[in-house]
């Protein structure tokens, strides 16, 4: 059996099966197509009408939930062996030709199917889209599609491949991680997003949440630039859910959903899980409480700009994303008068255990971030770019004293910062004073299997436990702390996260491998690349299944790489690099675009090679520990650590 | 048997066995103390040691928490009958005299026994005060003994009786909870709280709740003001327990203890119920989120101010009390610059099923009066006791900018007003929006008769069910409201409201005689004053003993009297009546007291009669429907409602 889902022609799907006898016999063959699909809410289409002929197999739905039509058309070929009867069976929902065909060790037969899939998403009449692609693929055969396919797919691996020397576990375990991250990517177009389980199952409804920017789009970012903006320019399709959501909440601006669905309407119920102990569902407040997700999407912006240069995105679409953020992270906070300062209250940081919690330190470094950026955004558009700044300030009503206030919050934002005596961070206020323990211990609280370890009662509540890097994730995100109080903190928060979620050892993968922790990098390295590799046994909580593909955690595996072992990160104009490499690795390279130029990565115990294409535009200035290297178009430069390392 | 604990000597108990036999026998008669006492908490007593001789029995205890000494002493007689053996028994924490009587039909057997109980609170040496109490008892004897109680039970009687006519039961119902009311409060000093179960049980700790201002102390204050003193000087007197519970939470001013200590100390756990599915202790925040204790004291001070006319109280004891709250108040409250108000989020409410709620009405408007009120004292204190101010000023490090604050959140604070169109306040932010069911059909949900139904996963949390009296407690508490406006909120949350607490009927009663809803009232009447005579059901919520004597509904059984049906109020300088009797009743009386003035009012179905005492020192502007009589001293009113009634 051979098949594919051509990455070439995103709509085909084709499938080759040779079915040899080893003495002559005759044998059932059907093919066809069941249309009784089931959601995790139920039937999928309201109506599925086989439409089949001699020539096509076709079936024409209709979703329930937003009535949606879905074509289906098939066509098929069938060659060598012998025919012996042909009944065609149409029921409700369902068409299939049935064969009797007889075969000997001489004559095997083959079946060929070419199906294509077309939603009124995607054109004015799928039907006739779905039978053009089939008649198309008919035409072209079996082989020239599956080149077609192959040569698209090696397209992307030229630039998206990572290769590690040395250890061909993690070689494969990261290969995995990223055709996965590519697959659930909708890299064709700016109105989809990122499913947090791909399309690998019906598990968060295909819809985005932060995962996207923040663990699915990097990769992309400095590989497929293009494909980035596209993941970005979703967000700007999806402002006018974002808006309505914050309406709703009784702020302004725009808060975006925790998940996201296709017009950025908030999909995420408030009952999320079930208490297993009364069967009663629970409220979680994912979906009000959780903002980072909106100074996040402004913090992937920013980085798309770093990374790529593209001013006119912002322009077109950050501008209107970074200012209707600002404006709801401003309706969100509060003033405390007596202390002068704003702060930002009840909250879900990263760590979803702990909801309803204050000053959450990942949340305020985020929330001014945004505030700052777009403070900058202002100032610079207004001046560069008069006229599209006047339209999209008449757009969304924007006035000038609320951008005095978004100053002014940003300089008057409570941040906790690291204690003085111990460096650490307290990851939300109040979160020292919680029980002291560590997920070991709580697991022996455990009454039942699946019981929710969250809000608002669960055994985690009360505790320091933390459901995943959150204090962590901060550092990764932002170099202001000194590497003494990374240290501190991945020292006093390590031995407290339960990595209950899967976007949480790669986290600490990269907090380790910047601070030196190499082969505690490697370990928790190895944990995020297998996460869809050697278990399911975490597809269920609380009573509900969230199995399927991590894609997040697929799209960290690359961060690991750059941002952790390649030490990768952005400054003004410079690339910066603080490479490490766990023992058992020889070399790891990678491709890189970074402002239009294309660079070859690649670096081993002893030094680091970097090669700029010959048709980049520009020279790319790297930072290699202290050292900074000019590499011109179609030169390279090779930097041997014993020199530079002080 | 007999036995009284006298009102008259606080420290003395005296009880009277006569036993005689209905032909010639010899019994057993022991007589002695056990010191064997276990509170909620385990054994009460660290030592405990038995001190006998013929002529007293005595027993020296420690406590175990604060290493308080109790001594007990007491004597007997024994008259009649013909003492056959006698031995003393004296064991660890038990000490018993054992008699052997010969009685017969015709020589009945006498005890008397006096008994005495200091502690080292009340005075120095408590074993020798209480020695003396009894050599005193016996000296005068059982009767003499029973005579001054009784006295002294009259003085009290004549000014707390409450007189129902037409309805026995009525009548009797009120006497146990105006008897209740009166034995649970320790009028005889300013250092002792209100238990919110008297002495009735250790349930609650004997310590104060808000329960002690707003429930029990309006009937001192009409009847004996003296004693609603004493009562506010409590609160007083436990201000650093308030100010060290605001630090601790990150305040300044003084956060008045959810369950009050000896000196204010909190004394409410954290974790107070259980979980009965899982075990698992329930974290509640009565402690730290029920933040209207605080403004409820200044309403207290304010109404006691209003109804005595005692200014030297504030200048003395509330003025420190009431700016200590105001600073409270104000480091408590968010401001919310995007809507240029102030907010008081994340409390509870007097509903105590409904935890982490903004805005909640009776909060919020309780707040305000109190920065109102706080303003106005410090305006009057500075100008006519500027050394009194000054004093009081320094010893708080009061500054001027402080009040200048107060009036600005005075101004500025949020309060949910009655909805334009259907004229319903809106008990907390967001509580329109949660599921709309009643008491009755929650009930349907119950899993286990224990579970406890409020935060955080209870079956009330989520829905619009209340466990008490809320936006109608606001609405008793303050006048600003017209009829419509109070029927409108009556009609809509008494069917949502489940009367969870010994609280709710009595603010119910008073509210439904106001707007007329006579019988209703009634209704509400009988089941307030009958929560400790038919049933202990409520005697456990989640696991925990909360039986005993409801206090603070016995004090409201006063107040369904004087403020429900007779329709009381003050107003500037003035009383109001706005009388209502049920069918049944056909006169109420009773007693009040009002700046210094002594009336008897009385009413019937017709009219309403008030009588000024000879000896009073001015006269006394009484407003019965819109028509307003002055009564002086020793004069009386008869106003026929027929003449007044529009």
């Amino acid at each position: 059996v051979e098949r594919f889902a051509s990455y070439d022609d995103l709509h085909l799907l084709v499938q080759k099966y040779i079915v040899r006898g080893e003495e002559p016999r005759t044998i059932e063959l059907h093919t066809g197509i069941d249309g009784r699909v089931w959601s995790l809410n139920g039937e999928h289409f309201r109506a599925c009408k086989p439409v089949g002929s001699e020539e096509y197999l076709g079936m024409e739905c209709r979703t329930g939930e937003f009535d949606i039509s879905i074509d289906v058309m098939g066509s098929y070929v069938i060659e060598g062996g012998t025919i012996e009867d042909h009944r065609l069976r149409c029921e409700d929902r369902e068409m299939i030709h049935e064969y009797s065909i007889r075969i000997s060790p001489e004559k095997p037969v083959t079946l060929i199917q070419y199906v294509s899939v077309f939603t009124s998403n995607d054109t004015e009449d799928p039907k006739k889209s779905a039978r053009e692609t089939v008649r198309r693929a008919q035409r072209l055969g079996y082989q020239v599609l599956k080149d077609e396919h192959k040569k698209r797919w090696d397209t992307v691996w030229d630039v998206s491949d990572v290769r590690i020397d040395g250890d061909i576990f993690s070689q494969a375990a990261l290969r995995f991680n990223l055709y996965q991250n590519i697959i659930a990517t909708p890299a064709h177009t700016d109105t989809l997003p990122i499913g947090a389980r791909g399309l690998s199952c019906q598990a968060y409804q295909g819809a985005a949440f932060w995962d996207q920017e923040m663990f699915n789009m990097p990769m992309f970012l400095f590989t497929q630039p293009e494909v980035a903006r596209n993941i970005l320019t979703y967000r700007y399709k999806t402002l006018s859910g974002a808006r309505e959501k914050a309406r709703n909440l009784g702020y302004t601006g725009a808060f975006y959903a925790w998940i996201s669905g296709k017009t950025g309407e908030e999909l995420c119920p408030s009952f999320f899980f079930k208490d297993v102990f009364t069967g009663r569902p629970i409220h979680n407040h994912f979906n009000d409480w959780q903002i980072h997700v909106s100074p996040d999407i402004v913090y992937a912006i920013k980085l798309y700009y770093e990374a790529t240069g593209d001013w006119e995105f912002i322009v077109r679409y950050g501008a209107e994303i970074i200012f209707e953020v600002a404006r709801f992270l401003w309706s969100r906070a509060h003033f405390k008068k007596d202390k002068n300062r704003y702060e930002i209250i009840r909250v879900l940081g990263p760590d979803e255990y702990h909801e309803n919690v204050d000053n959450n330190g990942f949340t305020n470094y985020q929330c001014r971030f945004a505030l700052s950026f777009a403070e900058s955004v202002y100032q610079r558009l207004k001046k560069e770019n008069p006229s599209e700044y006047y339209l999209v300030a008449e757009k969304i009503g924007l006035e000038g004293t609320e951008v005095d206030d978004w100053c002014d919050m940003q300089r008057k934002l409570y941040l906790p910062e690291p204690d003085p005596h111990n460096r650490i961070i307290e990851q939300f206020d109040g979160f020292f004073d919680l029980e002291d323990t560590t997920p070991e211990q709580l697991e022996r609280r455990i009454l039942d299997n699946h019981e929710y370890w969250g809000w608002p009662n669960g055994i985690a509540v009360e505790t320091q436990v933390s459901k995943q890097a959150d204090v962590i994730q901060l550092m990764n995100l932002h170099p202001l702390f000194e590497k003494k109080v990374v240290r501190a903190n991945f020292d006093y928060y390590e031995p407290r996260t339960q990595h209950g979620s899967s976007l949480s050892p790669s986290a600490y993968a990269i907090a380790a491998a910047r601070i030196g922790y190499i082969e505690k990098a490697y370990t928790y390295f190895k944990e995020g690349t297998t996460i869809d590799l050697w278990s399911t046994a975490k597809a269920e909580s609380g009573g509900t299944f969230i199995g399927g593909i991590h894609t997040a955690a697929c799209g960290a595996a690359w961060q690991m790489i750059v941002f952790g072992f390649a030490g990768m990160r952005l400054a003004e104009d410079e690339l910066i690099f603080e490479p490490v490499l766990p023992e058992l690795w020889e070399k790891v390279s990678f491709t890189l675009f970074y402002r239009g130029n294309r660079l070859t990565v690649s670096f081993t115990k002893e030094s680091m090679y970097v090669t700029a294409y010959e048709e980049n535009p520009d020279s790319v200035d790297v930072r290699i520990g202290c050292n900074i290297v000019k590499i011109g178009p179609g030169s390279h430069e090779i930097v041997q650590y014993g020199d530079l390392r002080l």
